[in-house]
């Protein structure tokens, strides 16, 4: 007998019949002599439909309120499937964020997880009834529904598992585990059994997006064991857990590829103290992340840097550099969005040396250019022409031997 | 400066359009000096489609969690006329049932209101606070979400202008008052400035829909004065108030009708004592109520009984006799569904003698043969054929002086 969290996403509840096939998978579960807890999303497009509606009546509405709208999807979604639950004759009952608590800080519609008192729960799984949870929201100090932002459902599912000292924790989701890349691009793409958190961890944040980070980051500091799997087929998933657990550990793990960035070069910039953090201070004031950055070496007394930001900061980032120019005294300021960021992440490389080295020969070995490179202790990220995503990825699925036999 | 509570019906909170219209009418209120809380109800269909999905995946569900889907529909209502008031200035917030709280008993899907803390929303709306209440929920003993069945918004609206001890209790829906009967029949019915709560209960309870029956009980119980009114116009409705407060009392205040009845009769049953609790125990054992009641004077030992059920009832009604004829020994059993109920009500009738008459005379003259009559201290009803409805109502209103000058 297990104790296990199942959490189901918005297109695994998207409908009445989905919803049913959700509550047949609890009962196998149960019947298998577990306890379970459930922790659901909104029916697939609900949540839209519901932050459109606060956008559309006041662009910057009060977070408050954004949360006592947004949060229903999820609370119909706990009393619809404890329905279907007891219709099939298993004892469930729902639960709201309000109701367990899930205790949130007070920071509305972002809001982080402070503690879950998972008693009451434990005690009823233990008398044999499942409790189906909302996920993605809490109570603030203030008494009123909090939201843990887009996603957040993930991180509910992990937290509960925490609090439960749940065994496992089940994330069912539209694929059926993590891949040692994107299947669409390289079909020999193996399904790994197991991944470490760390490995998920910077999958997870260079564009594989199987796992919201958020959760991932929450199940390694609280050693809740993730398994990732299909809603839709019946078949083991893949497990996230502690890199003790992984007795074949391979030196990568896997290959993570993102669009999400853009390039900046500002060229001629004075090589002189402080100019870096004259750039990069303007940048973060104008609520600008900065993620891999180069300096070249100087040459007359000047100097180019070289750095990426989200696409979508783009506009922003060149204003605001724009804006700072006198200060900053660069020359010239180059853009370039049609960028693709390559990652190699496996606890491996901590142990192995010659890791990047292998990723760099492969890439030079079809000729393409390297324009940035950033590192970790498990991960090494290089940016390079968007139009070289898909041999850049292949190249190195098959230089790291990951090609299924 | 009072303190005003109003209630917003399902169609008045159909779209974002209406929502923003309602926000306006609020800030009018507001700039007037008074105190205001809203009540709301769900956006028109939500509750309907939330219905729907819960009888879907099982037509005996249970009515807590029933009761957790359904009341996300009024929970959307407030978190959105909140942000729509926000923004045009007018500050708010929303309250749902189990944060104020509005304590109801345990009757799931049909609670009633036992308690409401209004302290903590006379201090802010002491403040200058709008407070937006979602209606039609509470939080029951076993702190779960309670529903107060369909149309208890008006109940909830009601009940939180008795604890907030408001002047007002404003009802805004597609209507624009009381008449003195249905304006699609009568063309000139006219629309009553005031309405004594007694007379208002009787019209509820035989036909007119414009509040629902409990409300109109608590406010009466309660000293709630509350007025109907139009969402759509911008003028003043009818007042449901104490018959003190109402100086020129009319004998009659209107005229309802219903089509919602069947007519029973039971032919030949031995005249002998016990024989009307042998058919009416056998109507309640199936959960049949029976409203109006006629017996025959006996001939030659036997006598008829007619009575009226509701229509929706009349299969059941007629199973169940059917099953204890042998029991009960009548000879035959007629039924017809194709009656009217039309009821003249009016606390004038307490001191003048002659209402009854009048009407009998009224319907004599355009030859409507009366089927059953029943009366109250302030209500005459007799059942017709369902043909002469329209006939009907229109001679009542002329002959007790209700047409329009």
């Amino acid at each position: 007998m297990s104790r296990i969290v199942m959490k189901f996403g918005g297109t695994s509840v998207a409908d009445l019949d989905r919803i049913r096939a959700v509550a047949a998978r609890v009962k196998r579960v149960v019947d298998e002599g577990h306890e379970v807890a459930v922790v659901v999303s909104a029916m697939a497009g609900v949540t839209n439909q519901l932050v459109a509606w606060c956008q559309q009546l006041s662009p910057l509405h009060d977070a408050r309120e954004y949360d006592t709208v947004v949060a229903t999807g999820e609370q119909v979604t706990t009393g619809l499937l404890a329905i279907a639950l007891q219709e099939i004759g298993v004892e469930a009952r729902s639960w709201q964020g309000w109701q367990i608590p899930v205790r949130t800080d007070s920071a509305h519609s972002t809001a982080r997880i402070q503690g879950i008192d998972g008693s009451e729960l434990i005690r009823r799984m233990g008398q044999g009834q499942v409790a189906v949870v909302a996920g993605f929201q809490g109570l603030a100090p203030d008494n009123r529904i909090a939201t843990l932002g887009r996603g957040g459902s993930d991180t509910s599912a992990v937290a509960l598992a925490a609090a439960l000292k749940a065994d496992r924790c089940d994330i069912y989701t539209d694929v059926d585990g993590v891949y040692t890349t994107d299947p669409r691009i390289v079909a020999a793409a193996r399904k790994l059994d197991k991944i470490s958190y760390e490995e998920m961890l910077e999958l997870a944040s260079v564009g594989a997006k199987v796992l919201q980070t958020r959760s991932v980051e929450l199940a390694m500091n609280e050693r809740v064991r993730v398994q990732v799997l299909s809603s839709f087929k019946d078949e083991p998933g893949t497990l996230v857990v502690d890199e003790d657990e992984i007795v074949e550990k391979q030196i990568v793990a896997g290959i993570a590829y993102s669009r999400d960035d853009a390039k900046i070069t500002v060229r001629r910039v004075p090589d002189r103290p402080g100019i870096a953090a004259a750039i990069f201070g303007t940048l973060a004031g104008h609520n600008v992340n900065v993620d891999m950055i180069v300096q070249n070496i100087s040459a007359d007394g000047t100097t180019d840097l070289t750095f990426t930001v989200g696409k979508a900061d783009l506009p922003r980032a060149q204003a605001a550099l724009a804006e700072a120019q006198p200060q900053i005294g660069y020359a010239d300021l180059l853009a370039d969005p049609n960028v693709a960021k390559i990652s190699v992440v496996g606890v491996g490389m901590r142990s192995h040396a010659g890791v990047a080295n292998t990723m760099f020969r492969a890439l030079a070995d079809r000729a393409i250019n390297i324009q940035v490179i950033s590192t970790s202790e498990i991960k090494v990220s290089v940016l390079i022409a968007a139009d070289y995503t898909e041999l850049a990825v292949r190249a190195l699925h098959t230089a790291y031997g990951l090609d299924a036999a």
